[in-house]
């Protein structure tokens, strides 16, 4: 593989680096001059390797995701296309000066999502069509009262942009309309200040927002014909890919707990549910933007985005439980391996159980299918629980008869996973229903498995989500996927 | 007081709409006229409450941080300020029309604190310069290329610009340089493009980085003058705020669970965690923007306002708990009265000393002081908590001798609770050691109290840190506090 081989490479040349830097030893025989040039060679090469380390780093990032190229690419060719009315005599003639605005559009208006592209887009569109208007009148009235314009004007600019600044807290301004309200102060002020100055300010006004228009309407067609990244995709894939990785760590946290001392692992997978606890500012954002956004693909015009936030907070309910679960299994207080060993395997079925249930949930929702599998996943989780609560109730009697010398007290920290293994399963229930509304309110298809196909469609589902905790997963794959 | 005045009022005005709407009964004898002129009424009386409603609600806004409405005001000064640029003949014939620069730049660079106005101004400051020159140098090559000179100025920009979006990517950049790179991005095609049809390219240049630069004093004058916000305080009254909220929140959570089901309360008091659970993005935030604040007031040159973040962080590890706690109080299956009798004197007495070293905590970054009571308060919540352990230990037997038929099944839920009050009394000590570890860097005062001073000052840092969980607290009040 090219990014392995690199990978070695980069790693090599790293450590030879390292190296070469830890060779200055100090050898008091050697002349100033010798000194000073090992010294330099030193810092050249500690240069050398921070340089390579952070082309190495921001290759990473490439790699790991190209859209993130690809998109600075979009926007270098959004801008060599605008820049077209500089150099082409006629459409300079048609505009004028006026290019400029264009420009400074697409620059300022390109987001990474068509859903950010959009939002700007309308935001400055709209904002800068009603500042225009209104700038236009005020002026009008200030140009009949004489000697008193200039306080007209900077009245009005005052209070328009204390209100429109003031505006900003209001949090559905803020969520929406926050860019417009930028643009529509910088218009405003603009327009009727600078119509102090210039004599047709109607023609100027109409001119820049007709090279405005320009700007937008450029920036929109790069943005959604050229491998266009979708806020809502984006979303989706973060709400399922958080789901798997919360079924690893459900499962993981629990091996953890009864592995032996030795065996345990590295942590790896039980920390996916780390993702989950911070994901809440990305999924608002994204929820955020989403809704700007045309149908497109199976997502349709009211496709129900805020439902994916309820479902995100569902889930961050279950990496709070987890999170106590998991710090459980790295506390000094230890029930004894005997103890533990009695709830093992009952506690393992239910952690293989909850991690099944969030794979089948997320399944459905990467699949946007909704089949009867995910209420027989629950069943059967559910059954795990009533057991594993069985064998707590009974596991006073089991010590009693088996392990006389063992106090109640060795058991406690053991009780304690246990209920935070029913607590969790609860909370599970909590994410299933969450996708359950969401299925309803984005139609997803319902997929009515007979006995016989439910086999093979299950093989079908456990297959290709058996990896995707690796969430270094290219977009690619994950696009194909869906 | 007038806030209660108007809330009042408010109160009822709504509700005598909502009446009026209410009152829309069907009378089937009435003519059509009349039935149309009351369906108007009842839309007129909706709208009309919408309009209060929404009024109410942005009244409250500034009421509950009238530096929000300030700020407007701010805004709105240093736009009149700049816009006296046009109105000058003598200014105006200074700069011209780039006085559209000064402007704009007043609209876009102002911020809500000084972090972020001076993180936007050093950006665009720096941004424009350099990309001015870029754009002057590459303009001065393609000029001697003859025809080529479309060509090569669209190519270095299509090239400029894929590359500075893509570093946007790079997480440095975008924590600190974010806007530098798109006022970059704007100034090299501005310069560069338009530099094909201006013939006197860098005296356009010069005057239109004098011009930002007039802005930008304007605006960082305003900002830093009059009733500066600043980033960093925002931020240590958050942490404070927090982590008194936590507080009352470990408080009320243990004796919600111990309450009698009739005498449980509203919750309100318990519900502080939420806001710890939700406040990384905007902890993370306003660490990035403080970093940009010269030294104000206590707040030195390089204060550790990284390591606000990890108090926080250290918080929010405790508020996962918590959750965790708080669920178990609404839990279906309880431990019967009279098993959480048993244990509920000392869980209350674990839950009051655990809320006593956070308002200790609290208290000491409020002050910016660190004094031994806090070691005391954690040494008495150490000592609460192992006699919790204790009586954890002895409820078997004291259940065998007082309540022969209560099965171990029962305490359960009780058990859980109590080794989540443990895991909590051990995540707020690691609270405490971040908050050590902050007053070691940021070399808060020491304050040495003997016996006899001791009960006062505790007395003095009670009182004020009894009421803060109203949220509402004016910021005014926090500002005289600190």
């Amino acid at each position: 593989m090219d990014a392995a081989a690199r990978d070695a490479q980069g790693g090599l040349e790293w450590r030879v680096t390292v190296q070469e830097g830890a060779s200055v030893t100090v050898e008091h025989e050697v002349g100033v001059v010798a000194r000073a040039w090992r010294w330099l060679l030193a810092c050249m090469a500690m240069v050398w390797s921070r340089v390579v380390g952070f082309a190495w780093k921001v290759w990473r990032i490439a790699a790991d995701d190209p859209r993130k190229a690809v998109h600075g690419l979009k926007v270098g060719l959004a801008l060599a296309l605008v820049s077209v009315f500089y150099y082409t005599r006629p459409l300079y003639d048609g505009v004028g000066g006026a290019a400029m605005w264009a420009v400074m559009t697409v620059v300022v208006v390109f987001e990474y999502t068509v859903g950010g592209s959009v939002y700007k887009c309308f935001n400055r569109a709209v904002a800068t069509a009603s500042a225009g208007v209104l700038a236009l009148g005020v002026h009008w009235v200030a140009s009949k009262s004489g000697e008193l314009e200039p306080v007209i004007l900077s009245g009005s600019l005052f209070l328009l942009a204390a209100a429109a600044t003031f505006s900003r807290f209001i949090p559905t301004v803020k969520a929406r309309f926050d860019y417009g309200v930028t643009i529509f102060i910088l218009t405003y002020s603009l327009v009727a200040v600078s119509g102090y100055r210039v004599d047709e300010l109607a023609a100027l006004a109409l001119q820049r927002l007709s090279t405005v228009a320009i700007g937008i309407f450029l920036c929109l067609a790069v943005c959604v014909l050229i491998y266009p990244v979708w806020a809502g995709q984006e979303l989706h894939h973060l709400t399922t890919r958080n789901m798997t990785k919360l079924a690893a760590a459900v499962e993981g946290c629990v091996e953890d707990y009864f592995a032996e001392e030795a065996a345990r692992p590295a942590q790896a997978k039980s920390d996916g549910y780390k993702c989950v606890l911070n994901s809440k500012a990305s999924e608002d954002a994204q929820a955020n933007l989403a809704r700007w956004e045309p149908a497109h693909g199976r997502f349709g015009f009211r496709h129900p985005y805020s439902q994916y936030a309820k479902v995100g907070a569902s889930m961050r309910g279950c990496a709070y439980c987890l999170e106590a679960l998991s710090s459980c299994a790295g506390a000094e207080m230890q029930a004894p391996e005997h103890v533990k060993r009695l709830l093992r395997d009952v506690c393992t079925k239910v952690g293989a159980q909850c991690a099944r249930v969030l794979r089948e949930a997320s399944s459905s929702v990467a699949t946007m299918t909704s089949s009867r599998t995910l209420d027989f996943a629950v069943a059967d989780m559910n059954t795990a629980v009533h057991e594993l609560q069985g064998d707590m109730r009974s596991l006073p009697s089991m010590l009693a008869v088996k392990l006389a010398e063992t106090s109640l007290m060795d058991t406690m920290p053991l009780l304690t996973v246990a209920s935070l293994l029913v607590e969790i399963s609860v909370r599970i229930e909590g994410v299933v229903d969450a996708v359950d509304s969401l299925a309803t309110l984005a139609n997803f298809k319902q997929v009515d498995d007979d006995d016989d196909k439910k086999g093979e469609t299950e093989m079908m589902k456990v297959h290709p989500l058996d990896e995707p905790d690796t969430d270094g997963a290219s977009p690619e794959n994950q696009m194909t996927r869906v």
